[in-house]
């Protein structure tokens, strides 16, 4: 049964790294074995691959888990192939999804996470869950092969959401962005997840975690709320 | 010898739309024959091409410029090839790009302008004039088939420059996102346009419009002003 923690964002408001994710990460990998395969191509542009490791390290052994980068291993393919649980985090989408069809682990992930491997992933590591990257908050920095991402879930979502813009800014809000998504998307629909909340894929379903509801942006500008603690088919959407 | 205006934004805080940019539209059309083409490719998302041509319309005609249209031309192409000025409004650049390929009429473009045929643009329909759309704001909700855009400058711009973020908010600000983009392009600089400013290409040279300078990103986040008023060779950056 699929097991995949899509999270908003690595930090809630003005909490440390992580601190607000302790339930949610336990809510994927309890009972599960131990170690954790993370992936850091999303990050490593301003600071390497190291130093992103060294961040979310601590975070995962404190929950009793132990975590190492996948560029510590010379063939990424075959780390995934023996991955207990693979974990994505945030930074830049593009890099991450550029980054993972050059490792070649982009089918793989999917196929892993399809047979039950637990999947956690934040930001950017949410983003590639879903079946394109075109609902990303990100900047096109390169140029991935293409925008299809691991598709484990039926529709889009858009982390780090929040509504409205900077008084006197004329960019385009969010929701101005993501009517545009639908408007040219007929018959999709988008999850906007604001920083602290995430989904709890479980097989077929998934349950809203979080202090926040998430929003459901449908055809139409219609904007519904699904209610944090809830569960819904994935299919429902 | 080419004439280029990029323009950051249609708006300016809470002017009307275009209000702002009398001067700067005066300084690229002065002089040249009076009927310009409209590409309205970035937007037509929400509303149609019939609106956005009915709203940008106006602006040029009191500053006394004919406007039309190429959706209304049955072969974009040709339309490209008559045209005595090509404007291209703000909206989507993903949109923009990939509808310019559609429409065949990127390579079209570039020669006509390269040959002086005056270009005007803003917002997405700056970022098109650069080498590719890469230092673009927008949500990639369509996939062009190449990053690649017009190439009329050497460099990128960001439109829309606003420095920092909302508080609380733990998406990159804009100056993380473009540092990431320089770190991974060394070599390359950005030029961030804060709404009200423009570029006016001339030939080979740039002068800043506007009120306020200009920021040119640099390697290692080196940060300089580019003055207002100020006119430098487009390869000097």
């Amino acid at each position: 049964m699929k097991q995949i923690l899509m999270m908003s964002s690595s930090r809630k408001g003005n909490l440390a790294y992580m601190e607000h994710a302790d339930d949610q990460l336990h809510a994927v990998l309890r009972a599960r074995a131990g170690r954790v395969l993370f992936v850091p191509y999303a990050g490593g542009i301003t600071f390497s691959y190291d130093d992103y490791e060294a961040r979310v390290k601590p975070v995962f052994e404190r929950l009793g888990y132990e975590l190492e980068s996948i560029h510590r291993h010379r063939d990424p393919r075959a780390a995934v192939e023996r991955a207990q649980a693979i974990a994505v985090g945030g930074g830049n989408t593009f890099a991450l999804l550029e980054r993972m069809y050059d490792a070649g682990i982009v089918d793989l992930i999917r196929e892993r996470v399809s047979a039950g491997v637990p999947y956690i992933g934040w930001s950017a590591g949410s983003n590639v869950v879903c079946p394109t990257i075109r609902t990303t908050n990100d900047m096109p920095i390169v140029e991935p092969p293409t925008f299809k991402a691991l598709g484990l879930i039926p529709f889009q979502v858009n982390p780090h959401f929040i509504g409205g813009k900077p008084a006197g800014h004329n960019g385009e809000s969010r929701e101005e962005r993501l009517a545009e998504y639908l408007a040219i998307h007929p018959g999709e629909s988008v999850v906007g997840l604001p920083e602290g909340t995430a989904l709890h894929v479980q097989g077929e379903n998934a349950t809203v975690l979080g202090e926040f509801d998430v929003l459901h942006f449908k055809q139409g500008g219609v904007i519904d709320r699904i209610a944090t603690g809830s569960t819904f088919a994935l299919a429902s959407l």
